[in-house]
């Protein structure tokens, strides 16, 4: 039994809409009682049927055909600008609608980071706004939830930030870690590299293999260190070692997130702090004791899923979350802060439970 | 957008919840604007937490505790029985909660078959209730629509004959096609082989490996006769050769349907024959000339997408279907029928867009 | 217990090493006491070093640097040059190092097929060596061992034919089944496709879905016909309707092949067909009766495996052939017919045992 | 080009043949040219032929009819004696071929840990033959190649603990990384978890899906201890934190190792200690600096890849190792401990170039 808030209609303008980005906040719209398409535009697919560039998407919205990456033509359209597009190539139509007075959601990292020194030296690029950087909301409801429902400019959190913060996050506000030794070992399905054709993405190369790339290097390391750090109260020296993996899987992440314990803590101490610190929310499900989530169980919903280990002998914390890279990860975290920021029930249009098989 | 139907609320019991097919009726049913989980029963699985069989499932829904497989107790709380039982294991509940004037829907074999002889020489086993195989309604509303909306006992298809019946009925009804040399060659993904553990559903036995079995053998066979025979016209001599596949990816059926054309047609032709024909069909989805559907296309959705082709040089049709086995083969259609049987809109709760990718 | 033979040494040259033909034939050579690599060619690849290329390949054959296409020098370097390159583009190189005197293989449909016109048909491109075709042998050895034993003109089968052709072969060739029904329903892994990444190849796209392509149109149903035609004793209007499909893994097709059969018999009448057919055959292997190959019985290795069945009630023949695309269907026939040719022991250096799991 | 060593040939037994280890390391030996089989014993498999577990063994291995697990028909037929029995299952009769003065190779944990104390409580089983447990050596030759030549009793490592050990070996050998913060975060294959029909290795479940397991928990654990512990010069304190996890891929493990070196390095002078101290191993393959190695490079093959890398923020280390489970981790090593204390070349029969892709 679904149950469905009725309630106000509002319509979303969907930049880049041929993306795995895109494509799933275009699912997830459908599935939403408040929200409707009112304009879908991409670069070099502009002009084309959605249908014909994913066959998978039946009329009537496999027959939507895009226009440009045109702000103003979305503007006037819809009342929310969802931008789904790479890193940097957003930055100016972002502030655009923003100074048109409309709701405006961003799937890159462009407003990330609250300092521009470290978005300008990961991305290697000037940023050209910011200006905004203070403006704009990190889109993470479970430590942002009151600033989302106030603004109308959310930065969506990044994929694997999301899984590492929300890992970890019980354990540094609660201070029983030692936050100079946190070490995320992340580990993602291929959606993660997006629609591109590269040997990164092709099947032959990546099926039957596991592989670690840019160990301690990814571009979502300063969101860990600036929302972690956040938490610690001002430890402005909390540091992520960030490794992530390759898994031979469409979508899922699961980050392994090792800590180093203050004080002997028995497992269910931990568990217990866990299970405080999500006890109200809607989409983080802490595992019973002694169980640990796979990928699996949150494949097309916006959950996190977290169990936590300890290794008595060398008084390891180890936290394992898990969500789904596109989803709560990605569109779904956006359904979420756009419910927040409209005033919807924050749950309204979100799957929970899987296919499973 | 999402646009739910008010109206009445109906309960339904699941009785062997613990398959796939029980778990993809309660995450269908999860998504049904007028029906919810009254009773969920299992043999083995009684007295067990939903949530511990499968921990992809939250609460409330994952704290649900199976009873047995108790027919009254199921009837006395809900309005539809649903048996998600081997064939032959069923067969007299079902009977019983006919008799107790319940809805009835059987994912079994067990009343499928209009001919006993069929059903017994192919399932190795004597019917208790060949009484009741007139009773029952084949639930393919694509042939059978006006009688599902009027019965109360539905008997789900086989995943195979959904996909071959939908791929060769345009052929046949129009009578294009020479119904003497009809193959179906199918490939299904490991899930149609159920949670059983055994060395066909191993992990590292079935990656990587392609592989037919039960070659013009496989119990599914007679429901295509009998389905296909019927639409064309009396011919009981109509005989599929069916060839089943497994194919290492979990869900999915494609059958590649072969049929000889009686008179020399263009694709077009052809095509116009299937487009006529489900050209009202709500899940049926023929893709334009040229276009071939692929599984990924309907994952965990009810449609089935169908394409087809010509090979001029042997006058031979060949029609491509494809649906999600546990959705469009067996829970979709199922909660399609009771859509139908209830009177509400046919389409309502179930989806139509799969996750991308 | 691996016995080799002794004997003789020649040089290879491999034009065109970089592509997944060329990787699996240098890896085949590595294992091969006869031959050694003297030269690898690549166009665009020339200058780089295979280990950049192919990260798997360990030193020494990691550290060859590619030098170009370059038949002159090939020819310098070594006694048999191995062309793996796309169709056409390497017509005039393989017509030069004949010339050379060489013994030649080509990876490419070039010089498969005896008719030019039905080559440039079905290739659209005009042929510009069409006085070597009859020259070329067709390099499947259970058909033309002798010719093949007494060339130094190779023409490597396609991957789909090789399966085909031998799935048909013993049926055709004793008469027992109607040419005029052939119907080849193949499945391929993804490693046919090659490394170029596209949508085809790309891991997100293919994981979990299952397609036909280019039904009743490929490229490699002229190969089918000639061969089969050649062995029905001039039934030159023999036309296989063939029909590709893309399974997601990555080595290994398994053909299966539909006959009618002119007269009742028993599938145990066919078995011993197929059985004596290929009893001497040291690499196809048909199953005990009853059983059928999956493709992961073959993988890596030069085997092609087959099972027969049979449907009583439509008289159908079934015929189900299994190989590695790469290694039988590609560059395990290229070793096994360069064994011929050079007179040694026809299983040198080929594998028939794969890894399992 | 393959060099194979002429010279005596040795029979091996197989207790234990019908498992995945069994299995594999019958691979190897049909193609080493100095071992044949002389025995293969089962337990509920005595009796039944290898072709009939095992499809893709051709004859005349697949025509092989198992024994029973019994040592003295295996020493009366072979020279050497291969266990691949689960823990405890062997832990007498490997005494007793030991006592009959053969060769003896375990796959099992049984002997590779010196302090049965520790072997009792991970195991949870009492030691029947503490007294030989100096006298088997831990075969991984790369730290213990002497004794391993001047042996008959080998253990064969786990296959976690292989790719850990020689991931941190030359960190923690050359005193560059702080002993008391070991991080080793694996990840492996399913084929790890043998072909026993489970949840845990069945299709579906798996399929699409990444997990951790047993953390900080696993029998491996020990191993690491030991042997890092032997490298860190009588550091007995050292206690690796180790956590595995599942892959949905059949072969293949990556361990991502963490350690905090003691002082500033780069990751040049990291890349050379691991250089040197594996400068003459023939089967350890450091990749070139700012590489790292995924685990289809070694499919199949009896190489060890590793990659390092620093994040200089956190002084971390991260090393990347990566072998074949069923390789390297297993049948591999016991063929590379036979080499050795047979007198034969080191690397003989052992693949060192996978298929690819």
């Amino acid at each position: 039994m679904m149950v469905t808030t009725a309630g106000e209609q509002k319509s979303v303008a969907v930049l880049g809409a041929s993306g795995y980005g895109g494509v799933e906040f275009l699912r997830l719209v459908a599935g939403h009682p408040n929200l409707e398409v009112a304009y879908c535009g991409g670069h070099t697919s502009a002009g084309e049927r959605l249908g014909d560039l994913y066959p998978h998407l039946p009329a009537p919205l496999g027959d939507t055909v895009l226009g440009g990456l045109d702000v103003e033509a979305a503007a006037e359209a819809a009342d929310i600008l969802v931008f789904c597009l790479p890193h940097a190539a957003g930055t100016d139509m972002i502030a655009q609608a923003y100074d048109l007075g409309k709701m405006v959601v961003d799937f890159s990292a462009d407003y990330r980071l609250k300092n521009v020194e470290d978005y300008e030296a990961y991305y290697s690029v000037t940023h050209t706004h910011p200006e905004l950087l203070q403006t704009a909301v990190y889109g993470l409801p479970e430590l942002h939830r009151a600033e989302i429902a106030a603004t109308r400019f959310i930065a969506v959190p990044g994929c694997y930030p999301t899984s590492v913060i929300l890992g970890f996050a019980p354990a540094v506000k609660s201070g029983i870690i030692d936050t100079g030794l946190l070490i995320a070992d992340s580990k993602s399905g291929v959606s993660g590299a997006g629609r591109g054709a590269t040997l990164t993405t092709h099947f032959s190369e990546v099926t039957e293999s596991f592989s670690a790339y840019k160990v301690a290097s990814h571009r979502h390391t300063p969101e860990m260190d600036q929302e972690l750090g956040g938490l610690a109260a001002g430890d402005s020296a909390l540091q992520v070692t960030f490794v992530p993996h390759l898994v031979p899987q469409i979508r899922g992440i699961l980050s392994t997130c090792y800590g180093v314990l203050k004080s002997d803590m028995s497992v269910a101490d931990v568990h217990e702090v866990y299970s405080e610190f999500y006890a109200d929310e809607p989409f983080v499900n802490v595992h019973p004791l002694g169980k640990l989530p796979a990928t699996k169980y949150v494949t097309g919903t916006n959950r996190c899923d977290i169990g936590v280990a300890v290794d008595p002998r060398t008084r390891r914390l180890v936290a394992v979350a898990v969500i789904d890279n596109l989803t709560k990860g990605l569109a779904g975290a956006a359904v979420q802060c756009i419910n927040l920021a409209c005033g919807w029930a924050e749950t309204t249009g979100l799957p929970t439970i899987p296919c499973w098989p």
